[in-house]
């Protein structure tokens, strides 16, 4: 983007929106160079931040861009964890954090309408007032927007019993790269009438629109929480507790939440007594949320005490108040204290399937070491969305982060998995993306991409471009 | 297509495949020239029959069909309800009926990776089989196949509990319009490496590409089924009702099947001692799936005697055996008895907001009768699905339908609703595609088929083209 470009565009910006909502250089704040893992320096400076206040204002600057073709780089609330929202050279970047209403909440739909700047929290607190869940959890539920959920199809702890972000999302309205408005705010459940387009936006990154609006799912709030904390003496009895957890349990379970012996012996180190010994071969956090606590809890408890009798379980620790509850939770939440004390280490989110999720785990820690015989992983994983979490420690330095990522991919890939399980491809995965996807797939992405954005404005660099 | 256009394509099919698997003329039965709605006729007659075995010879058909620009009609069953696979004049018809293989069952993954010309029941056969339960189930399930379930995104008496078929394919394979075949048969849950393309072809009808073979998730066999029958004295107390059933019985509540009266009327009047008398404002049949009969069985009466207690519910019969389960079925699946006796009449299946639907068909109702004062409508519907099933009669003939159906989907249109639920568009609703998406929509989709299909090979003169 050459500097008179730069100006033109940035006058044609000024035209639309006023002073304050159109801001360059040093007036754009450090905290839009990236987001929690990605940093952009100053060769990759924007022209302008654009802070529009409606859908209209971003048509207006959708339409600037295009005309010019200068890049747009959409923003949310800068919690990604891959750099799809770091700015790329020459950018504009449009902030969705001025549009953050609150529509709508429709209780016998069971829908909530909002703008994509809305944060995560605000929705729930707003589903929550009126009685209902939006079960959507993430760790950066304070400040990411609606709009990134669904632009990196967000996960979480709660997949198991609610489904990924597309599945929480009934209507959207988008900006394509042009400036035109598609609004398709539906609130029914069944809409057969052609193509389902907002699948095309959903987990896009921004690469394919702009989401402004959005109609969520909401659903009855429930009324108890039982949650055990299970060690096993070996795999094939974790992946068999699950298959009965999944017939027993059934429309009520919300967690399944694998943990290796290395995690943890990790995250029960601190502790004086931790409820279960370390030594097991795999330990499980598992909940159920129910809709009637004095029978639920009653069930869940004979449901593990049959498991424990009938061997499956080696051992078990059955949470008995709030206070148990969170104890056994806090050893899963480790995850993010870990993060930090391990440093330096790699951290992976990629998904294996579900039955093989162990042997990959070994295969790959085989492969590690044969390159760093001190290699250790540290795993964690939502067993039943066949999602791992790892991170992985060696005593080389400096840190090899490259290196080790790519033999952790390559195993990804010799296994069939995805490199990406909930947090997108943005930049860091990029390089690896044809390990999870074939030419023809590759191919087929291109060509959406160049028929809803021929001139390549979208979020360029990201993803696969 | 010109009658030489025509011999070369035949000639390519017929050096691809062996002789009776490329028909033409007098030896394309007439089954292949319709759905279980419209027939083609000879004006519209085909060019070929194909019938491939391998997802390479569909490949190999569309290679030949490209390259000539010879239209293409996709087949699997023929029981759809809308024209989508109906013949178009010299097309090749590409049906999947010889591609029936179960592949593979995976219980740990909880999936099943089979061909798109397996049929539903099939399917649901394989998952009994091993203890799983393929949760989609549709009228046709004896002859319709998995490929047209995927393209007309089927839903069916359980979407309220497991979703649209949309909900329950893992992974696809699709051969595009130019023979590339796009194979990404996934069996995780969570896959966020770029886009996620089945979302592409799931509900397109065929038009952007022809599914080969899909991955699908199996659940847990519910292992016992409470059923009731309800009578109330208002919408508003059925609406209250539905909040406090999606509360109370969570994630086991799998039906919630609205009556009208008209509908109770015409359904119950063969019978000597209808379970609840006429003259109610609404019906509910709802049934709750479980994984602990005797305790979910008391939980269910409870939920049922307190909604009466509480004078929500106006009457109510609880099935006491299968065959009292059966019996309040019976009044329910009387819909295909009366689309035969109350002959002629117009058939609808569209989409309003759950909290509007009641007050759609009164004004609807009231917008027939300006025109026929002697209207009626009978009405059903999957409530929490906010899909209504209409008839309508009229005392005028020859039987006004087209006219009936401008009046219909206009107030669907006035109403904010969707025309099609879950029937899809094909050749009958397409005329009405405009009143439910707008015309950004319809642009947007016009420029995915233009990607996707350069040619405009694939089902011509289907869904909007």
């Amino acid at each position: 983007v050459s500097d008179t470009l730069a100006h033109t565009v940035v006058d044609g910006l000024r035209r639309l929106l006023p002073a304050d909502l159109v801001r360059v250089g040093a007036d754009i704040e450090p905290r839009y160079f990236g987001d929690w893992v990605v940093r952009s320096g100053q060769e990759d400076a924007p022209v302008a931040l654009t802070l529009p206040r409606t859908t209209a204002d971003v048509a207006a600057i959708l339409r600037v861009c295009h005309a010019h073709g200068a890049p747009v780089v959409p923003q949310g609330g800068l919690t990604g964890l891959t750099g799809g929202g770091a700015p790329v050279a020459g950018a504009v970047l449009v902030s969705l954090e001025r549009m953050r209403a609150v529509e709508e909440l429709d209780p016998v739909a069971s829908t909530i309408t909002v703008q994509a700047g809305a944060t995560l929290q605000a929705v729930q607190e707003a589903a929550d007032a009126a009685d209902l869940l939006y079960p959507l959890d993430i760790g950066g539920r304070g400040s990411c927007a609606i709009g990134g959920n669904i632009s990196t199809n967000a996960g979480g702890n709660r997949v198991l019993r609610y489904g990924m972000t597309r599945d929480l999302v009934l209507g959207l309205e988008v900006v394509l790269a042009d400036g035109t408005v598609v609004t398709s705010l539906n609130k029914m459940l069944k809409n057969n009438a052609a193509y389902d387009l907002k699948h095309l936006f959903i987990g896009a990154e921004g690469t394919l629109g702009i989401v402004t609006r959005a109609v969520l799912r909401l659903f009855p709030k429930p009324l108890g929480t039982d949650t055990a904390l299970c060690a096993f003496r070996d795999f094939d009895a974790v992946y068999a507790f699950l298959r009965r957890a999944r017939a027993k349990l059934a429309g009520s379970l919300s967690a399944f939440e694998l943990m290796w012996p290395s995690f943890y012996a990790h995250a029960a180190a601190g502790r004086s007594a931790p409820p279960i010994p370390a030594g097991y071969a795999a330990y499980v956090l598992i909940e159920a949320m129910g809709t009637d606590p004095e029978r639920d809890a009653a069930h869940f408890a004979g449901f593990i005490e049959s498991a424990v009798e009938d061997e499956l379980v080696a051992d078990a620790v059955l949470a008995k108040s709030i206070a148990e509850t969170r104890a056994l939770w806090a050893i899963r939440d480790m995850s993010g204290e870990l993060v930090r004390t391990l440093q330096p280490l790699a951290n992976f989110d990629v998904s294996i399937e579900t039955g093989q999720i162990d042997a990959f785990e070994r295969a790959c820690r085989a492969r590690l070491r044969e390159t760093w015989p001190s290699a250790e992983t540290i795993c964690f994983g939502h067993l039943a969305d066949s999602n791992l979490h790892m991170f992985v420690t060696v005593d080389e330095r400096p840190f090899p982060e490259h290196a080790i990522e790519d033999v952790v991919y390559a195993s990804v890939r010799d296994w069939g998995g995805s490199i990406s399980a909930e947090h997108g491809i943005g930049v860091i995965k990029k390089p690896y993306l044809a390990y999870s996807r074939t030419p023809e797939e590759l191919a087929l992405m291109k060509v959406v991409k160049a028929a809803l954005d021929p001139r390549g404005i979208l979020n360029p660099g990201k993803v696969f471009q």
